[in-house]
């Protein structure tokens, strides 16, 4: 049935992108910054307009209510045809909720009014919160399954979209609300759209995630902010203690000195270790980019390694005392720090939250006390290389992008893929055509408007290859 | 003529106190913040008030422009009665502005808002952001201006008052200022009330104080904030380039480790280290108030010498990342720190500055700038214990409190009284009546009634003492 559809369908996706984009436009209009208890409303209003818009696919489209930011859970009609019997079932996940804006004065325009602009290498761009995390990519499944079934009244394969609002706040309400409902969830495999490419030019598959462990710590002192005339010399202060506990958290290699923290990690198979190697990413290539030209990590460890299999640590956050213009002569009463660690396979987030925790306690000086608060945590995952509808995503890609779709490693931690495997007993294709570039988490987020386009004809013709590949 | 009428100017001070309260609360309620630029209207606001009231005491009083606030020069006019050739010239100096009231939310009631209420321990304290540094204080000697016009129509002694906006913000207008108008300041010597006393019984002169340099440094990295999952271990994180420097601004036995820091520093003459001993600052006296119980400073060195005779080094703000609610997986384009240096006489404060930045700067890794911002610096003072005004300040006081004044060295530094030396070529005598439970530059600062009552006494007895003294 499909691949005789195909080409009109590919076709419809070129002639409605306008309207695609615009559709798209209107979802990154809406401020839905999970983090920010300020914006629950608007988090509310992605839901309910994310619903709306997939309920005139077709989908029997709900919002659901969480114990935080509501959900969205569709379901393609087709089975009222009497024509699906059989056919696989995928579960598309995606998440409407995104990052703070902050710092809002280095945006180069309100990050909730996107546009199309130009990049300066000549490459069109969508540019707001969201465009490519994870508003841009989700978008891009769903006007596929738009275009499939306004041209063939139907889709290939059985979809369930499952849409979440606190991906970026560590989906602590959303996983008790997916086991809940899990007997709404069956299908075979999951879809999750929310990695990246290779390169521009470059389809890819990632076939491993890393994990992330993200505690915050607070040291506190005396019981209230101090002058530094008075008690300077003769008062504990926490910022000193907290700088001199991180500041000893990495030896001169690089090498993160928290006792045990490399235990259980395994160095990369050679036969990996030699693809990477090919694929020749260098400093050049990929730090030039953002200002800088010399790998941070392990320095005994190639960058893509330092990037995508080794675990790491980064400080996200750290404050204490005065902030503001000028200068105050204080000692303030605490000082903190939110500090993430990426884990790779091996390693477990709780042990690895324990180990950070006794190392800042075991250097905490008399008089002070520090005051820890998980924000996430998840182990990293690696995914079956032969998981069959593997082989058939890639060929779609393949096709589309006329390169050879790679099956890469990534650094970053998409939690949830753990949690559809312990839920849900499903494994999960990671697909996504975000770039290295796209500014995710910072100012000027973008989206290439041709990871746009693809990403939908990507996707159309995944549909298509999934129907057909064997169960 | 002095001592005949003293009875009679206590007595005035004492009945008219409730109205002295009440001129220091419209003082308090004037928000002068002069770090913050959004204040500067209140400044104006707190100079044109003092202005008005201190003319009240038939001075002339004028509120004069500098580049930055306001300053206030008075004069009294007694020389229009033709009698005060060959008196004493006093040059009182205070300051109007104060500073910034954040964490708003740890004060117990609005800052501006002054009140008079009861501490824990039964004492009457005055509580507002001001009440003692330096409104209360400043005040003090105003009221006994005051009374002795009120009760004998003239002063003791000749006096100039000038009173500054900017102290809090290092002084870097109104030095120039007075550099430009010195001619009209000319005195014998200046009294600088903005110090304490040595417990809430005993009153103290201030003969030796710390000077200060206090610098910005802000580290940069990549152009943009990153993404910890696409760049976490690759690179290079501001946060953890700072922590690692200012970490290891101390050794373990609290030494500062910038080289040539401690170049000419001196320890303590034997006598004035054997009666410091005598003075017996206990852990439980001096820290236990604030909730702490362990000296920080150098391990070898008494708690006195700490916190007043020994130079050290304070992080007094840190900033960088995300520092909201939750959590967000982001690697900053740059980190900052403000960090200051109280400094004991042979310290040069430029050359501080200097091995401070050459310290941070040697310890750059590859791709990371530093960027330094100097907020202020003054030089350590230490005055001449034989200074001639001085005995009889002592005794004056000491007849008012019922115990010996005492000679302390402070922790603090108030640079001004280096520039009264290098500007007007005047000595200064520090005398005030704060605690160091005051609170000053923290929530709830507080300004006990005593201080303030016993203070305008303890000025009204040194004025008449001074006019006695040996010029």
């Amino acid at each position: 049935m499909s691949n005789a559809q195909m080409q009109p369908v590919l076709d419809h996706i070129d002639a409605d992108f306008d309207n695609s984009l615009e559709r798209l436009f209107a979802l990154l209009r809406i401020k839905s910054i999970s983090a920010d208890p300020a914006f629950a409303g608007d988090c509310k209003a992605a839901a309910e307009h994310l619903a709306r818009d997939i309920a005139t696919l077709g989908f029997s489209a709900e919002v659901r209510p969480t114990a935080g930011h509501p959900a969205i859970v569709a379901k393609n009609n087709d089975k009222a045809n009497g024509s699906t019997d059989g056919r696989p079932h995928v579960l598309f996940y995606g998440h409407y909720d995104v990052q703070p804006v902050d710092p809002l004065n280095l945006w180069h325009r309100p990050p909730f009014e996107p546009v199309v602009t130009d990049h300066a290498d000549g490459r069109k761009i969508i540019v707001a919160r969201g465009a490519e995390d994870d508003k841009g990519q989700l978008m891009t499944f769903i006007e596929a399954c738009r275009a499939w079934k306004k041209v063939t009244g139907s889709l290939p394969v059985d979809v369930t979209i499952l849409i979440e609002g606190e991906e970026e706040v560590g989906s602590k309400n959303f996983v008790p609300f997916m086991e809940a409902i899990k007997d709404e969830l069956k299908a075979d495999f999951a879809l999750v759209c929310d990695t990246g490419m290779w390169d521009p030019n470059t389809p890819a598959i990632t076939t491993s995630l890393r994990g992330l462990m993200y505690d915050e710590v607070t040291i506190k002192a005396a019981n209230r902010d101090l002058h530094s005339g008075v008690f300077g010399g003769g008062a504990r202060n926490p910022i000193r203690v907290l700088t001199k506990i991180l500041g000893g958290l990495f030896d001169d290699n690089g090498r993160i000195t928290i006792p045990g923290f490399y235990d259980g990690v395994n160095d990369l198979p050679p036969d990996i270790l030699a693809q990477w190697k090919n694929l020749n990413l260098t400093p050049e290539s990929f730090l030039k980019p953002i200002g800088l030209s010399i790998p941070a990590g392990e320095k005994d460890r190639l960058l893509i390694e330092q990037i995508s299999s080794r675990p790491t640590c980064d400080i996200n956050g750290i404050i204490g005392g005065y902030t503001g213009e000028g200068s105050k002569t204080v000692i303030p009463a605490e000082a903190s720090a939110k500090v993430s660690f990426r884990l790779v396979e091996g390693q477990d987030p709780q042990k690895i939250k324990k180990a950070f925790r006794d190392y800042v306690t075991a250097r905490l000086p008399g008089d002070c006390k520090a005051v820890f608060t998980e924000h996430s945590s998840g182990a990293a995952i690696a995914l079956d290389w032969n998981m069959k509808p593997l082989a058939a995503a890639r060929r779609a890609l393949t096709e589309e992008w006329g390169r050879e779709a790679l099956l890469v490693g990534s650094g970053a931690s998409i939690p949830i893929v753990a949690d559809f495997k312990r839920t849900l007993g499903l494994d999960s294709l990671l697909i996504g055509f975000g770039l290295d570039d796209d500014n995710i988490h910072s100012p000027n987020e973008k989206y290439d408007l041709k990871s746009f386009h693809k990403g939908i004809r990507s996707w159309a013709r995944i549909l298509a290859a999934l129907a057909e590949a064997p169960r």
